[in-house]
Order: structure tokens, then C-alpha cells, then sequence
């Protein structure tokens, strides 16, 4: 498969420098391009790259940046730029619908048009599969759980019961939705289990990794909003509530009862209490734990978690402390 | 399904606060409560909402946290009644007994009565499946493992060969017991495996989350002891020992060999360094890193795991250091 | 079964203490070893049992070692001895070679020589499988992907499209591969999917543990090296080199694009962040947060992570504080 400069120039509403006639064969990352790819420079830790890379053509945002002879199409947002001209190059293969003989479908189960399921999945009674959706090799879908329209499980997930997916919502691999919330009363070091008896509902358009753990609520819904994307190896426990358009990393685990307002990112491996609040836009930087509610609009880092910039005033405090010591040494 | 007021409060043993004959048609929170539901004031930080709730009834330590008019049942633990009141609305239903003609179930496995075997289990041979067991679709038991009575087993989890677990236990989906420790003799740098020979024995009333890897010995056995409850994606290292009634939270990880005694508590995302030994009733904080062998009975907290006091002092000492500094200045 | 202490010296080339008719009936640990068996002195926190086990021999470095009357083997490396006398005593059983009629294997795929397929395993098209392999129950294989020569697959693994797994290749229960990686870019609070269209190379002896999830790249390979082995819960991001012989411990998680050299250790639930290069042979404590490139050849701790030197520098001068804070006072 091939495009010309000028097919992918215009597909991404941008300006040629160059050839539009030339021949583009495929997509490169600017450290290792191959020659008769198109490239992007994006993060400027790469830029050292720019003038070396073997690529044919580089998505920039200003045409100034190029070498002279250097080909490329600029554009406003070179990330954005690269992952349109990967659709193009890698369209969507629309599989023709199919259900497995293999797959052990419940009588009561509801299942849309143009729907795949793939084989040995088991469908439970009372569970609704919307149009269009896509269920990956080895997936169970337990009692009167639904699914919305054009929504992707890919293989070996578990989905318990009575839990609610929306639509265009894709699922990878391995992942767990709806197990029982660490839920007990302890009395004379006996661990009385709590009925976890809530669901789980999530929003359209989420994305959830592969090999992550989703708890039911105890009692109502544990919540992830629409839009939301959350990354590998992700806990989120009984009756957490995530907003909409999160973004949370690998390794991310939450605690009971917890609610993220919207738009907020998590980087890898932070952790968050039970019971707190953090407000809409709130970043929060990788390792962190927060033990404390957050104000939103803010970025916070460390353990506990601070107001970013005290975190690093702290953190050079601590540099210093070499120093510090000769001072009172030569007090002394 | 409803019940009244007298029957919840002669179910828990509470004292009922109004009018014995009303009419409760679920359990809710405090905070987003439906009418006619009862709900539970056990965690202070939500006294806030006791005067506010919608729910018609609460449970109370004592009457008098209710206002006027307002509905209760006085408990001596509110958390323990809720518990007990969601058993009530929802009763396990009782499933019939029955093997899923999909399920490959070797000729040398020993399938008690009454159990229950999902679509696509596969069983080995010399397996032992207790009275009373469920075991959910997709899930995988290996050669000569057991499992003891009315244990059950969710879906796609894979047990190794060997593993012993009792009766009354709960494994989630996705979890993993007697994977090969990671154990291997490095020589001119070539990592050689070690033979992982020993298997994993898991107590009665064990509860295990979804996503946990448990390792088999290397020689000998891992432990579980009995009651101890597991959250999701907890890793155990291979030949560890976790005694009776401990509580493993999410994320936690323990390396090899290293043993927890009785009615330790870890909280979320700690980690235990190998070969040591932390005493009964210990308490671990969260993202913890313990790294020496800690006596019973007391709080830890921190990187390397201190007392908690300790480390209290020393984190309020790193916060003082502006100060100090300014001190330091003022005496130049 | 059982060896005589003669058979077992020549088999590890080791030099006899004691009678070399006499017979060993198993292998033990020295701190809760059984009569009859022999046992290893490896790590010097367990020279405290080496007089008192029950074992009735013991590999050790020096006869020397040994009190008067027991009877040992000396030899240069006791864990790669008892590593080999475990494969002495329980012998890799060779499986008849079957596929089980309940796979799901499509016609376009080839499957080697040799090869066992467990129940209900799905095997999608353009999949190539190597003589000698071995697939267990429920794991699924997706298109065009393939393994090398006597590489084991254990059970409910899922490999996405064009993962190539190298020969002799261990991976465990419940790991993802080849999911897509996390990459979004987000417009106006829009997190638009960038199509993850690379793949996943995992080179020859690789061993990957249980629950374990493993980027494909967004463009070209997410790349594991020969011989490097990951424990369980590891999370390996999009575009990740990870280089030969390197040691990832449990709860590792690494960001994208970033690149690790050959013969790297990083122990349990250490964090790197994404676009850093690690060089060769370097050292990564526990729970550390890489944050910046390392060079090779060093050990590193904490979050930061900073040479050993300078980090265990810091925390001692943070251990100092309270006496700081003293000698200040005593100035004022």
C-alpha cells in the first residue's frame, strides 16, 4: 500500500513542502525511519533526530525546521498528523460478522446485529450484546450484563454480573470487571465478608487495558465516565467513581469509595486512599500516593502527595541538607 | 422484596428507633440514599450526612445521633448490621448443581457432590473437587490439585498442578496459583532456571482477589493461612508464608521466602523485601517498602518500613527544613 | 526415586564428604529440611541452620563448613548444585505430543512437529507454531503470530496478532501480549486512539511470569532479548527495548519507548519513565523511580533513583536531621 505526499497532505489538512507526487510506503519512528516512509517530529527529545532520519518526509509544525531538500507536510499537531496517516495506511479490517459454534450462548441472552463472538465464550442468561460488537476468544460475560452498540472485548476477560458497558468501549485482555470489593467487618479477627451486592457501569468511548481488576460497589455502582482510558495492571476498587476524559496509567490502584472528577491523569503506579475527592484537571505525577482530597486544576507528586512545586522546593531542601550541615559545622 | 423495621432489627439484634412495622426496601449509603431504604453511619467522615440522608432508616451506635423523627436501629457495629441486612436482600441463590457438557474433565479426577463445573473448565487428571465446589467457565486446574469443600472458583483462573486449597475458599477471575517462582542461578551470565518442584497450600475461608499471581516453592510449599483475605493483583513470591486472618491489600507484593504471621494487616501497594520475617498483628501502611524483619503488634509506615512514629517524626522533620535553614541563616 | 550421595557428587561434579554409598531420598531447605534428604548452604542468613538441619547432606562451598560427622558435597556454586539435583529428582516428564480435540485451530495456521495443544486453546490464522511446543488449556494465539521451537505456553494466555515468540520460551498463566499500547492524543479534552500498529519480538530462553501485559508498539517492535526474564505482574509499555540476560522482578513497569540495556536487574515494583535509555549491567533497587537515562555498570535506588552511594548519603543525612536540629539550638 502506497499514497502519494499529496493523498496524505490533504487527508491530514496540511501544507506539502515537496513533491506531491512523491510515494510514501509506510510510517517510521524518526529514530530508526526506513527510507520511503513519512515520519513526525512530536516530542523534542527526538529533535536530534530531525535532520538525520532516513525518512522521506516529516510531519512538522513549521516548515522551517526541515533542511533544505528535506520533504515533509506541516501541520498543526504532527502527533495527530501521524496517527490519521497510521489509519491510512492500517484501515480497520471489517471482519464478517460471526458467532463460534464453539461459543455457549445463553437462550436468554440478547445479542445485537453484526455481531462477532468468538470462540469457547460463554454468554450467561439475561446478558445483552448491542449491534456491532466484537468479543474476543475465551471471554464470559456473566447474568444480565449488557453491552452497548460497536464495543470490543478482546480474549480471556471476565465480566461478572449485572454490569453495564456503554458503547464504542474496547476491553483488552485478561482484564477483570465486577469481582467482589475487599469488603470486611472484622470482629475478634474474624473477617466477615460484605455482600458485595452493586455493579459496575461504565461509560462510551472507554479504553481499559489488559490484566486490570474492576470491583463491584457493595452497594450502588462503582463508576468509570465516558471517555475515560485507563492503561495495564490497574486496580479500582469497590464504589470508586471516575469522571469523564481520566486518563490512568499502569500500575494506578484506587481504594474504596474514592471519586476522580474529570480530565484528570494519573501516571503510573500512584496510588489513592479510600474515601477522598480529587477536582476536575488534576494531575497527579508517577509513584505518587495520595492520602489526602485535591483540588482540582492543580499537579501534584510525592508521598504524601503535594502541590507539585512545594514537592520539589522539598525535594532540593533535602539536596541541600550537605550543605547545610557544613554551614553549622563551621559554626560550631 | 421489603422487609420491616422489626424484622431487620430482630435479624441484627438492634434496638429499633420509631416504628417497628415500617417498611425498608433496600440498603443504600449515606450519602446518595433512596427513600425508602436503609442505610449505616460507620465511618466518622460521614456523619455529615446522617441529618441529610433520604434513606428512611439508619443503623446507629446510639439513638441519640439521630434527629427527630428520624428512623434508626441501634447496633453496637453499624458496619457488621449492614452486612448481615444485605445477606437478607440478597440471599445467595442457591444454583442447581450441574456440569457444563463443555467442560474437559479428565477420567482420574474425583468430582464430589454437588458441584458445580462452568462451561470450558478444564480439569486434569488426579484432580480433587470437594462437595459443594463452583467452579466458573474458562477456569483451568491442573494435575493432582485439590480443592477442599464449597469452595468456589471464578472464572478463567489457571491453577498449576499440585496445589492444594481447602474448604470455604474464594478465588476470583484471573488469578493465578502455583506459577514457577522466579528463581534462577546466574552463572557467567547466563540466568539457569532452577527447578520450581514444590506446589501451594491456601487455607479454609481464604479469599483471593482477581489478577494475583501466587507462586509455587521452590522446594516445599507457600502458605496461605486460614481466613486470610487477598485483594486484586497482589503477588507472592515463591516458599513465602502469610499466616491466619491477614489482610493482603491491592498491589501488594512479597519476594521469596519471607513469612507474615497471624492478623497482619498490608495496606495498598507495599512490598516486602525476601527473607524476612514480620510478626502476628503487625500493621503496614500504604507504598511501604519493608526491608528488615519487623516485630509484631506495632504500625509501620515508610521506605525503609519504620515505626510509624518514627517515620511521623522524621517526615516532620523533612517539613521543618525551610525553617532550620532560616535559622541556620539568621545565625551567619 | 532416589540417588546415592556418590551418584548425586558426580552428577554436580563435586567432591564427596562422607560415605558415598549413602542414600538420598529428596531434596530439602535447610531450615525445615527432613531426614534422608540433601539440602544447600547458599545465603549466608541461613549459616545459622547449617549444624542444626535435619538433612543428611548438605552442599556447601568448603568442607570445612561441615561439623564433625556430616556428610556433604563440596562443590563451587551449592544453588546450582541443588538446582541440578532438583532436576535429578523430578525429571521433566515428556508428554505424548497430542493436540485435543476441542482447540480451536485454524486451517491457515502450521503447527510443527511435536507439538501438544491443550483443550479449548484457540489457534487463529496465518499462526505458526514450532515443533515441540506446548500450549495450554484456553490460551489464544492471534493471527499471524508465531513460536519458535520448544517454547511452552501455559494456560489462559492471550497473544494478540503478529507477536514472534523466539524458541525455547516460557510464558505463564494470565499474560497479555501484544495489547495495544497506551497512546492517545488529546485535542480539546478528546482523547482520539493513535492505531497501535507495531508488534512484539520476544527473543530465544526468554521467561515471562503469570499476569503479565506487554505493549505492542505503536510503530515497529516492542522488543524482550534473548534470555531475559520477567517475573509476574510486570508491565512492559509500547516501543520498549528491553536488551539480553536482564532480571525484570515483580511489579516492574516500564513507560514507552524507553530502552534498557543487556544483563540489567530491576527488582520488585520499580518505575521507569518513558524515553530514558538504561545502560548495560546496571543495578535497580526496589520500589526506585527512574526518571532520567543511567548509565551502565552502577546500582541505583529511590524515587529519583540516584546512585546507591548518594541515595543512601541522603537518607542518612535525613536520619541526622534531629541532631541537626539540636546542635542549632544549642547555637542559639
Amino acid at each position: 500500500m502506497h499514497f502519494t505526499l499529496g493523498q496524505i497532505a490533504s487527508f491530514v489538512k496540511g501544507e506539502i513542502v515537496g513533491n506531491d507526487k512523491h510515494h510514501i510506503i509506510g510510517v517510521s519512528q524518526i529514530q530508526d525511519a526506513k527510507v520511503g516512509t513519512i515520519t513526525f517530529l512530536s516530542n523534542p527529545l527526538y529533535n536530534k533526530y530531525l535532520h538525520k532520519t532516513k525518512a522521506d518526509a516529516i510531519f512538522v509544525t513549521k516548515s522551517s525546521l526541515l533542511k533544505k531538500g528535506q520533504m515533509g507536510i506541516v501541520v498543526q499537531n504532527p502527533q495527530l498528523a501521524i496517527a490519521k496517516t497510521l489509519e491510512l495506511f492500517y484501515p480497520t479490517k471489517k471482519q464478517k460478522p460471526s458467532i463460534h459454534k464453539t461459543a455457549v450462548i445463553s437462550k436468554d441472552a440478547k445479542i445485537g446485529n453484526n455481531v462477532s463472538i468468538g470462540p469457547m465464550v460463554c454468554i450467561e442468561s439475561g446478558v445483552v450484546v448491542g449491534n456491532g460488537c466484537l468479543i474476543g476468544a475465551n471471554t464470559v460475560i456473566g447474568k444480565n450484563s449488557s453491552l452497548g452498540k460497536k464495543s470490543v472485548l478482546h480474549t480471556n476477560i471476565s465480566i461478572y454480573n449485572d454490569v453495564i458497558i456503554g458503547s464504542n468501549v474496547i476491553i483488552h485482555s485478561g482484564t477483570v470487571i465486577g469481582v467482589d470489593g475487599f469488603g470486611y467487618v472484622t470482629i475478634d479477627n474474624i473477617h466477615e465478608k460484605i455482600p458485595q451486592t452493586g455493579n459496575v457501569i461504565i461509560g462510551d468511548n472507554v479504553e481499559i487495558g489488559s490484566n486490570c481488576s474492576i470491583d463491584r460497589a457493595t452497594i450502588g455502582s462503582t463508576i468509570i465516565g465516558d471517555m475515560t482510558k485507563i492503561d495495564n495492571l490497574v486496580h479500582i476498587a469497590h464504589n470508586v467513581k471516575i469522571g469523564r476524559g481520566c486518563l490512568l496509567t499502569a500500575g494506578f490502584a484506587i481504594a474504596g469509595s474514592s471519586e476522580i472528577g474529570d480530565y484528570c491523569t494519573f501516571a503510573g503506579q500512584v496510588g489513592v486512599a479510600p474515601h477522598l475527592k480529587i477536582g476536575n484537571n488534576s494531575i497527579v505525577a508517577s509513584k505518587s500516593g495520595v492520602t489526602k482530597s485535591l483540588k482540582g486544576g492543580k499537579v501534584y507528586a510525592g508521598f504524601p502527595a503535594r502541590n507539585i512545586k512545594e514537592h520539589n522546593k522539598r525535594q532540593a531542601m533535602i539536596n541541600q541538607l550537605g550543605k547545610l550541615k557544613d554551614k553549622i559545622d563551621s559554626l560550631i
